[in-house]
């Protein structure tokens, strides 16, 4: 096979990525009591690709791409375990993230909760990919109070172009966790575009 | 005890309602994987009194609700298990709630998503309370196309004002599930308001 | 410039479409009896092809779909005045889409909220492709009650592949409006896929 | 007129405050250079109370307000023009809070636009009362990249417990601006409770 075929290959891919969306999905026994084993459908020889992603030079990408986000490390946060599908992000609290109550401001939790969701969608995806955020919600349960806050984000839903990602973000407070802000966000897979990659 | 007690009573818990949320968390084992049980904290007498929800009158409620909305029946939705924090709802798929390329429409995905997880939020309050949705946020991530679609509806933090609850939809298809729709809502307890009950 | 050479210019244009949002934005007559001519920036060749969209033949396919749409016939839905980038879809009050306090479902108000964005996103592209929503948010800001319902869709921001586009619903009550529930929407074009047109 | 009634007079304000949404709609000047009158319909006596919050003082609180915010500090974000239902700040890029591409983080761009639409909010607001926000989603509908961006805040309809705001975040770039993100939020009025006003 040569260059031109392979060319061909790349673009056909391309023209999938649009409009198939890769049926894998790692959810989420989301209830109390529920036994069942994670769902899992490979729709495609595409799919497959993504199970290959658990190793640690893909999560090493992970640890990199957050080191260059200038933000995380103005708000003072750091990135905890990591695992395909999974990421979970700390944030302690501190006069320079606070809102004007004294609670930490719900843009610094957002922020931490995206990007826990954002890495979360790109570390199923195939190294090379970048991954950017359409959109997200999130609800704030309850003023952002406690000695940290931690934020997981899980993948509810891996697609070739889009992405669904859920954030959880607790208060921890002597050692027990409340959940404060939870966030679902829609994050798109970039491809062969200059400087989007990790 | 006399009526002005009682009275008394009444106005205090009045005033907390606005102001206290309820630190009762039904939540959610996230992921595959995870054996934590379900974290309950309960925070004050009020909390306690969402305890006592689960008996079969109060979810007998639920059931009486569902057969009020003139909507669930012309869409042809069933309600199907509901237990205390959970309901679940399924919809056959029919010419009269599709969209123009012949999928279910996402509208009526969305209804029943939305229903699914205000019966939720009703499930753990008292009897007497009305619930009202103020918003929700549907991600659809795949055509609706299957054999019917199952809502389940699951409270993510019961609040004593404001309760956040989820739904995800599944498509049945040749028995197995496949996600194609999550849904957030933020539910508003209702009391003391004419006709507004259950 | 022979086909091979046309084929490389079709490609280019579908990669650009992933990457390239493009810049038209249809600033949106927000209001009720806003008469301010729309904003329209056309930033690039594929933008202009977006302003071919405004004959009625265009339009026309609006209508079209719209009547295959069995959800709004069953809803009583009807469509009302469109044009690029706006459409307008009116909903009466019946038991038949009622929630169990008597008021019209949240649900039925979101399947017309989401008709209108998603066809006022149509309405901006060339004829052959469809329209997929794949998320909305609506706030519902009080209760669905009156002489009828009226959402009206406008896209914010026409892009390539995802679109973004609100809808306000109004209840008219004795000749007045009132907003009762605020919508938007991320509308993806499809184009190439089987039955998925218009 | 003895405490007994004006404590009943409270009371019944009281539970008001929680179901009678105020009809006051400030319809929204939502764009740039858009100079036509607020739209505003009083629907009772607790809205007329509403109407007495734009002189000089109650936006200076704004000000004053913001200034409390360490987490806009650290962003170096700056307050602009601030009107009754209206408040816009401004955000230059730098490497402090970029994400990993060297675009401005979206949390960075959702923190100031969520503060924009939560000050807007609290502009309609009679003095005392403070303002917590209870959910918000944004739409990203570009990289950030400009020489500025700018986030306007615009209440869509205030309500005695919950007001509805927007915000649009728009970049500048050689002068010209361009809609790169969204948001739409709820805010939730919060009073007498010690720590939360303005």
């Amino acid at each position: 096979m040569g260059p031109a075929s392979s060319t061909h290959k790349a673009s056909d891919k391309r023209a999938d990525a649009r409009l198939v969306p890769c049926e894998i999905v790692w959810f989420a026994p989301q209830h109390h009591g529920d036994e069942r084993p994670v769902a899992r459908v490979a729709a495609s020889r595409q799919c497959a690709e993504m199970e290959e992603t658990d190793d640690p030079a893909n999560l090493a990408r992970i640890r990199s791409s957050f080191a260059k986000q200038g933000l995380m490390s103005t708000l003072g946060a750091r990135l905890g375990d990591i695992s395909r599908g999974s990421v979970e992000i700390s944030l302690p609290p501190s006069p320079a993230i606070s809102q004007q109550h004294g609670f930490v401001h719900a843009g610094a939790i957002s922020a931490v909760a995206d990007t826990a969701a954002g890495y979360a969608a790109l570390s199923t995806m195939a190294p090379g990919r970048g991954v950017l955020t359409t959109e997200f919600k999130i609800n704030l349960l309850a003023p952002a109070v406690g000695d940290r806050f931690i934020a997981r984000g899980k993948v509810l839903k891996a697609g070739k172009t889009l992405t669904l990602a859920q954030a959880e973000v607790f208060a921890e407070k002597d050692g027990a966790l409340r959940l404060i802000a939870f966030l679902t966000a829609t994050l798109m897979a970039i491809e062969g575009r200059d400087g989007i990659t990790d």
